[in-house]
């Protein structure tokens, strides 16, 4: 089922600067893609830039957004080229020079033409993938979407053809003779942290934490 | 110093959906850009969207980031409007109805032209505030950029006159005849946990965790 093709290396997505810094596998695009929670949806409206965060999913080789039909900046991404933007920020690098400062992370960038999904199974399908990428195991738990909660929804496809991957881990490389200043240099590793869950005050007092939302409790990082 | 000028209510920054999700107090904006880590910066290039991961600083009504002056996407967005968006990811809301999931979070989203920064003293200043954002209290710990490290970088600045900043908190709100189902609704709290410090392999032994970096790690949530 998985799609092997390598990246695309049209030139926006070919790594300029820093190349060791590039990968150019699907599976990495696809990692990247599931362990991000939000992404950045970036259109040209009236030729002028809007970046607006958003939830997604992944199903396959597409990338699916969704908001309410009345959305002004889905309907002006539909049907033209969009950059949708993953970044999973992993580390505060602290060099011995400002200059060698940076930051561990992972990111991806996509491009692709925006497609307004019409068909009902595969935007019943795309609402799955959106919801089970936030919460995974929310699908199966809770009250799915009526007909007429479907037709209030806008879902967008973005193919995953034309991408690139972007790395940078490990401790800070500074030039070779500030090794021996006295400045302190390490990594600080950053998380993402869920948890623990707070009942909606209004729950039914017989309702328990189920497990799927556990499960992502166990996510916390970091403590003793 | 405060510019106390409300956010401008251009058409584009004006919400028209879920308006109660909008702010327009400028010590709001303030706030969500100087909590985040890192912004997206969304330029048009060739007439297309670029969305890209980078850090940034802030000096009054003004937004700095910088880059190598080698980097196309910073070259592009010098004398253009770019956006740039900052997000702060606060939690996963569980709602009972899969319409209703939802996620809290801050948003900030700046329209601006970038200008290229040529004045030495702003650019150094601009480069400090880009340090002290990522990792406050590094300036005065490291070494500071030569001259020719500032001339391999290039900085922009984009004034924060026309912004919108968007919040959603608390619990989920259902459908009032779903509050009845058997469905746990509830939040999951989602923050950013930095540390513990990791020093560099090739540290000098003799060089400890300085008070600035502890400070950082002491930002760690949840643990009991």
């Amino acid at each position: 089922m998985n799609d092997l093709r390598p990246l695309s290396s049209t030139d926006r997505t070919t790594l300029h600067r820093l190349r060791e810094r590039g990968l150019t596998d699907r599976s990495a695009l696809h990692e990247v893609l599931d362990a991000g929670i939000i992404c950045h949806l970036g259109v040209v409206i009236d030729g002028l830039p809007v970046v607006l965060p958003t939830g997604y999913g992944r199903i396959g080789e597409a990338l699916y957004l969704h908001g309410s039909s009345a959305n002004r900046s889905l309907q002006a991404a539909a049907g033209t080229e969009v950059c949708v933007t993953v970044t999973l920020l992993e580390g505060l690098v602290c060099a011995r020079s400002v200059f060698h400062n940076s930051m561990n992370y992972r990111s991806a960038v996509v491009y692709g033409t925006a497609r307004l999904v019409t068909d009902e199974d595969e935007r019943l399908a795309a609402v799955e993938a959106i919801t089970e990428h936030l919460i995974p195991g929310r699908w199966a738990h809770s009250r799915r979407p009526t007909r007429k909660e479907m037709a209030a929804t806008a879902v967008l496809a973005v193919p995953l053809d034309e991408a690139s991957v972007k790395v940078r881990t490990g401790a800070p490389k500074d030039d070779e003779e500030d090794y021996d200043l006295d400045v302190w240099a390490g990594l600080l590793p950053v998380t993402t942290a869920i948890g623990p869950a707070e009942p909606d005050p209004l729950l039914r007092p017989d309702i328990a934490v189920p497990p799927h939302i556990t499960a992502l409790e166990t996510a916390l990082p970091h403590c003793p």
